[in-house]
């Protein structure tokens, strides 16, 4: 079973971490998943977290290259690595940070993440993504958003990204959602039509979003606004506010959003009331395609 | 020790539980604090709530009134207490509902909140503050803020509550402090420079806030922010954008604050660069004005 396995990719964030086993012949021969995220680990369990997930794919006697990216890379992660700094293109194998790892059928690799001084911002793992959807689209001039716990607007130009600006949109969604007044007056649920009045209320006025939560549960106790109604008002005030935001990223330029769809075909939905058109991509198969370019180069380059 | 006792006085809101007795000079015997308050209780655990602080100053075959406001009237709380509707007084205690008590030694009355229709509004327990106020500045005309979990901005005239507008300002700060990734680099302390900063920032462009909050979490990564920088930041940020909100309540109009000293100073501050001089008042001392008005009146009209 072991011994056809050429590398590894794994996509390691906060929350989950993923593993694509690949064979000499480029075919993905196991797909695996865990909740080991680097948010649940110290430093010295990364190994083993690993080991308990690919274990069966090593040979004894071979070091199969594993090549991640994410937060495994972060300050509280496996080992912390480098950033590039921006203007750069999605940074390659050739500056990858090399993890301890005690085993010796394993070689670990992770990519870097990419930094920008001011104002003072970061990405880990997203930079994958872009890597994977710049492979396939090498001349795409213009904005990329990866929406997400913290949504990123990326501008790309030849190749590089140019400047980002990162929103705290999703993690704020969930600290308001479970742990201030709302938790009593919201559930998540589906109503595109309050989602849009929401994005509407987020896009004109943003100096009122605190006023409009507690409106939200307001609403509830007087005219029985449903919790669903509440929870899609709250996403649409919330993306409304970055649209609002981020309008220098997607004014006038080409826009790209890179993801899950659910969320994607949020913000896609409320991009085009703003007159932009922009086109998907699967923020899986993105990543996916980002560590197999990356892989690419490691076999140019030798290790 | 009980035979003197003439009435007792509650504030009870969301985490605390607070009485005063009264003997029949009008004199406080006691002042009595517990952590009991209604967001740990179910409703049938108010009254043994009350009575475990308050026992030692009933006496048998006497019915002392106990004049409440706060979360306890709130639909979670002991008995939903009604509201009244703006424009209106801070509602006295003819409009108070009674809560269903099994022991004869106590009439329990709980002041009513004030709600408004568009924007949908509520308040418990600051109406009382108000009233308090008002009984000592009978002729005030302008604007009450009251600094708080769920700040309220209070337009005030002859007498009566006009409008007003809650903003969800400190249960937001606590919330990202608390849930977001901001938990890991922020951190409670003083450092009015830092506040300040937050403040003119959330002043102008109030549409980057969620790309702002992200901002500290970079600036800590990157450039070394402080974690108590890094707080005082966003405490600024969200009072800033508050106030930009909240302009049609402090622009060229009296202003007051009402609440702890701590933090209406922060919001003097603020104000003060814009041009307004709020003066300050103590939200203990204002609750216990409003829950004794009430009491006054009682006495007129009787139980």
């Amino acid at each position: 079973m072991t011994t056809n396995v050429d590398w590894i990719a794994v996509d390691w964030g906060t929350t989950n971490l993923r593993a694509w086993v690949f064979d000499s012949a480029g075919q993905i021969v196991a797909t695996l998943t865990s909740d080991r995220g680097m948010g649940v680990l110290e430093c010295d369990a990364f190994e083993p977290a690993l080991l308990a997930l690919i274990a069966p794919y090593l040979a004894d006697g071979q070091r199969t290259p594993v090549i991640a990216c994410g937060m495994v890379g972060a300050r509280q992660g496996w080992t912390e690595a480098t950033y590039a700094d921006v203007p750069c293109p999605p940074p390659a194998i050739d500056r990858a940070t090399r993890a301890p790892a005690n085993d010796p059928r394993i070689e670990v690799f992770i990519l870097p993440g990419v930094s920008q001084n001011r104002p003072a911002d970061v990405m880990r793992g997203e930079e994958t993504q872009i890597g994977g959807f710049l492979a396939s689209n090498p001349n795409f001039d213009g904005t990329l958003c990866l929406p997400g716990t913290h949504t990123k607007w990326v501008q790309i130009s030849a190749g590089e990204i140019i400047s980002f600006r990162t929103f705290m949109t999703g993690d704020l969604f969930a600290a308001i959602m479970g742990h201030t007044v709302l938790r009593h007056s919201a559930a998540k649920g589906q109503d595109l039509a309050s989602f849009d009045c929401g994005v509407a209320e987020g896009l004109s006025r943003p100096e009122m979003l605190t006023a409009r939560l507690f409106t939200l549960r307001a609403e509830g106790l007087l005219h029985g606004m449903t919790a669903v109604a509440a929870s899609e008002r709250l996403s649409g005030l919330l993306i409304g506010q970055e649209l609002a935001g981020a309008k220098q990223y997607w004014l006038g330029t080409q826009v790209a959003l890179i993801g899950g769809a659910a969320l994607c075909e949020r913000y896609a939905r409320s991009l085009s009331t703003l007159g932009a058109k922009p086109e998907l991509a699967d923020g899986d198969t993105m990543v996916l395609a980002g560590l197999r370019a990356a892989q690419a180069r490691l076999k140019t380059i030798g290790t």
